[in-house]
């Protein structure tokens, strides 16, 4: 990590640490300390801990989002279908959920440990989750669904709602988020 | 509150903080000055923070599952159909969402924020939600459901996602508890 500059340093080391141990358990200090950075340059390059926190889950957010939201819109007959598509969301949160860092949706976990909607760390985590639920609706209107936009809510409720399972029991998934994604997408008539 | 006995103080007073503005971001000052009780007193009660997390999450918690889970086992007719009391806790979560001071399930909050199963804390949340899922997957059987563990386990993914939602977005639930529970509980042949 001493690699980077020290902007990145100080990102990835105080995305990692709020991931793994909570946003307000994590003071500046372990982050300069983890990062090999001084208190004076983090205060000098983002202000206060919130934007650091906020800035920090913009950064972690866009690498999370990469993993499992599809790359490219669909444009042709070579693409997955919509219903494969929404699937393969919830084929890599099954594989997301088996790893042992796992620690839930990291928006979810920050807009629930903030409790503030005006933090703005509670604002990105409300955009990237946005774009999960968009992602969706786009992938459900494509399959002819009824009702794009509810199916979208129902899909990211599954998705949420299964990272809350892992760290409330600590039990792996075993299918259960496919197999309720599939029963409200047969339900919705989003056949392919 | 101040007629109340010390300990019932300051386990309301913690509660209510813990639950509107995080575990960690409370410190037994603030709990001690609202309860009006000394940290001497507090430390004598309870030994730790950890352990007045946990005794105040039980006592807040079975306010709480008072709330949604039917008081009675399903005995007789004239009780409501296991589909209608699966139904009932939706309806509950419902309105539950769409108070002012929702900040999503409390057993959640804290399994999310604490990130530690060991924590005495996270496992009195984990009791809670099994209470859950065992009351569902009670109902699911009454009601010859072919795979009751696994509706209960998808049930309990709509309740904690849907309060996700709230906690995300800001926005109402507008009927989507009671959407994905009806849909769940149709594709497994629960109908009444």
């Amino acid at each position: 990590m001493t690699d980077l500059p020290t902007r990145d340093r100080l990102l990835e080391a105080a995305a990692g640490l709020f991931y793994a141990e909570g946003i307000t358990a994590v003071g500046v200090d372990r982050i300069c300390s983890a990062a090999g950075v001084s208190k004076r340059s983090l205060y000098a390059l983002f202000g206060t801990k919130d934007a650091l926190v906020a800035a920090s889950l913009e950064r972690f957010g866009e690498r999370i989002v990469a993993g499992y939201l599809p790359a490219t819109a669909m444009v042709d007959g070579d693409q997955p279908s919509p219903r494969e598509q929404i699937l393969g969301v919830f084929t890599w949160l099954e594989s997301a959920a088996a790893t042992p860092d796992y620690e839930g949706c990291p928006f979810v976990s920050a807009a629930t440990e903030l409790k503030d909607p005006a933090h703005p760390a509670a604002a990105v985590a409300k955009r990237f989750k946005d774009r999960l639920t968009a992602f969706f609706e786009s992938a459900a209107r494509s399959a002819g669904a009824p009702d794009p936009a509810d199916l979208a809510q129902q899909l990211t409720v599954v998705f949420d709602g299964c990272g809350d399972r892992v760290v409330v029991t600590g039990h792996a998934l075993n299918g259960l988020p496919t197999r309720m994604a599939t029963t409200l997408l047969d339900a919705a008539g989003v056949r392919r």
